[in-house]
């Protein structure tokens, strides 16, 4: 018989991950990526912690991609080494990759414009330091990056390489994935993805530039793409979890989310059919990620404590420590099904928002049940 | 000549705490209420810091609100005694409150319900100790609590009062006062406000039960109140910092904001018209409360580092750790205003959302703009 009876002796609200579903996720992205002749460099964002990273990290070596300088440093001091600081270099940041670089880490910086690359040259040069930098490709207009044909790629990539700085890869980020309604359309975004890597990788290698890496990856192309030719390492954050918004896309399945939060019923409004947790947005986020997308979650799907979703059973309204759950008029469902002192689990719409509001995670292990802490890596 | 150097110097982003405002926006509403003949019981989750918290609690015996038992306990273990708890009661919280009473702590509780007056007189029995309860009075339909003419109410007063809980008090909050479009909307619902609680004290009190406290409160109509009769406490919590939501709601002006998150220029997109900053939803929250309000300023307005806002320049989209500012086509502003490295100040839609995800706050003094920094409670 397995124990679960710390879910019901925890103080509430936790945030908690099912590590069976957590490891499923990652085996298969992992395995989809590797036979088609890639490598994952995952992004450690979501849930910015050692004890998740030591299931993606195989050795000290293996690549990842990080989206603060405080998940940098944590992550070197833990004897990680081959980190990409994925978020465009400020250049009063220098300094601080700089003292990782000293300290023998393999770090590696974003930039895409001649302002930033100037700084960094200069920096370099007053500070006798080699930066490991990657340029950021645009390839649908999302946010960032330069575009695969544009002469100021050849022009970015002359004036790093060799100048203080080793121009290692090119990056690019399909984030209008998320936006995508049907699996067509995630792998012509994965196709357009791939097709400017290499097109601006063959453009720059030409300038007899070696930049060996050629970075692409979001979740949803990732788990899309058909394709990896020329693709040295696909970046995806959320995958290890999953979150309704992903459900949404079709990247996974309810039965895939790792991460919920779980909750207490405190109280009810029987006239309005609200049942109170104390879930309110402090523990599941304000992230509406869902509001635009066909299927609108509120702030979250209501599942039994086992994990076991309600039909269409979700948070519709959050104060800081209230969260309401409005029970559908056509559920059969009243608010007596809900005593007060009743546990809930909430999945999330935005597993980064929910992780975020969490400084420790409880883990689900798969062994017996049993519980495992896990430490968040907190600030910048 | 005063220095504000330390605010180029520290790492981005951050937040900021504007000590002159928050002491002019805590000045401001202790005047208008002693001067009502009433008192207020800050409620002190927008920042949740015992450093804060000085600032509203004269001494040890200082009336004050919390949102989570963390909070209770940190300001416990700093000799403050008069804690309201103000989210409906969960019996499996019952031995932290305990502990707390037999630690000299005057903590209380709310509750609405016969099933949580019950677990509280079962526990009280069970384990000797004795409770102080507030109960919950709707005034508005907002959320919890029950109506000040039910019959419920005078139950709930019996089965509490003696019964190994003492009824100190009742509680209405009008929360639906956040909604409210015009200064005479807030004037009524203060009045309504305070009428259900004055309206319930009455019965209540002429049960025999002394009752003493009748505490209401939302920051609007804590400013718009123009009659306390009756009322001993008034509770409200934003209005130490305020945010662009209350600025919308008429209960301050932004020059009033003590609150901002400091940031850094890291890019531009120029065929856009787009900043990016390095303050993303992991610095600002992901609140879009302004979305549904007259003035819509998305994820937060932009300021110079002096603090003075930019006309109607907002960032407009964020992900994790990017924020975008999209400058406006006929704001004569270009890309080239804000060069990679300009620092800037944002204003927040929801200051408690904003703090919620920091750890610590940097607060620049009112006395030759040092600096001090305010640790943050976390956790439940």
């Amino acid at each position: 018989m397995n124990n679960i009876a710390w879910l019901n002796a925890l103080e509430t609200p936790f945030l908690l991950i099912d590590e069976f579903r957590f490891q499923r996720n990652i085996d298969r992205l992992y395995q989809r990526t590797e036979a088609l002749g890639s490598r994952v460099r995952p992004h450690l964002k979501t849930l910015r912690s050692i004890e998740a990273g030591r299931y993606l990290l195989k050795d000290a070596n293996s690549p990842a991609t990080v989206s603060t300088l405080a998940e940098a440093e944590a992550f070197a001091k833990a004897g990680y080494t081959n980190l990409l600081y994925a978020v465009g270099i400020a250049p009063h940041k220098l300094p601080r990759i700089a003292n990782l670089i000293r300290n023998g880490v393999n770090i590696h910086i974003l930039l895409d414009s001649a302002e930033q690359a100037q700084a960094v040259v200069d920096f370099a040069r007053a500070n006798s330091v080699t930066f490991s930098v990657f340029i950021e490709i645009d390839c649908d207009g999302h946010r960032g990056g330069i575009p695969p044909e544009s002469d100021a790629l050849l022009a970015l990539a002359k004036q790093i390489d060799g100048n203080g700085a080793t121009l290692t890869g090119l990056l690019a980020h399909a984030g209008e994935s998320y936006a995508c309604r049907t699996d067509e359309a995630i792998r012509a975004a994965a196709r357009a993805e791939c097709e400017a890597i290499n097109t601006a990788g063959r453009r720059v290698r030409a300038l007899g530039i070696a930049c060996p890496e050629l970075s692409v990856g979001a979740t949803p192309t990732a788990h899309f793409a058909e394709d990896l030719t020329g693709v040295t390492e696909v970046r995806a954050g959320v995958f290890t979890t999953f979150d309704l918004v992903m459900k949404n896309v079709g990247v996974c399945t309810l039965d895939d989310i790792a991460l919920s939060v779980v909750s207490t019923v405190i109280g009810h409004n029987r006239e309005k059919g609200w049942v109170f947790i104390d879930a309110g947005w402090m523990a599941l986020s304000r992230d509406r990620g869902t509001a635009s997308q066909a299927k609108d979650y509120g702030y979250g799907l209501v599942c039994d404590l086992y994990g076991s979703p309600y039909n269409d059973l979700c948070v519709t309204i959050t104060n800081q420590e209230h969260g309401i759950i409005t029970l559908p008029v056509d559920s059969g469902l009243a608010v007596d099904h809900f005593p007060v002192g009743t546990r809930l689990r909430i999945l999330p719409n935005h597993a980064c928002a929910t992780a975020a509001m969490h400084q420790h995670y409880q883990v689900l292990k798969s062994h017996r049940n049993a519980q495992e802490t896990w430490q968040r890596i907190t600030g910048w």
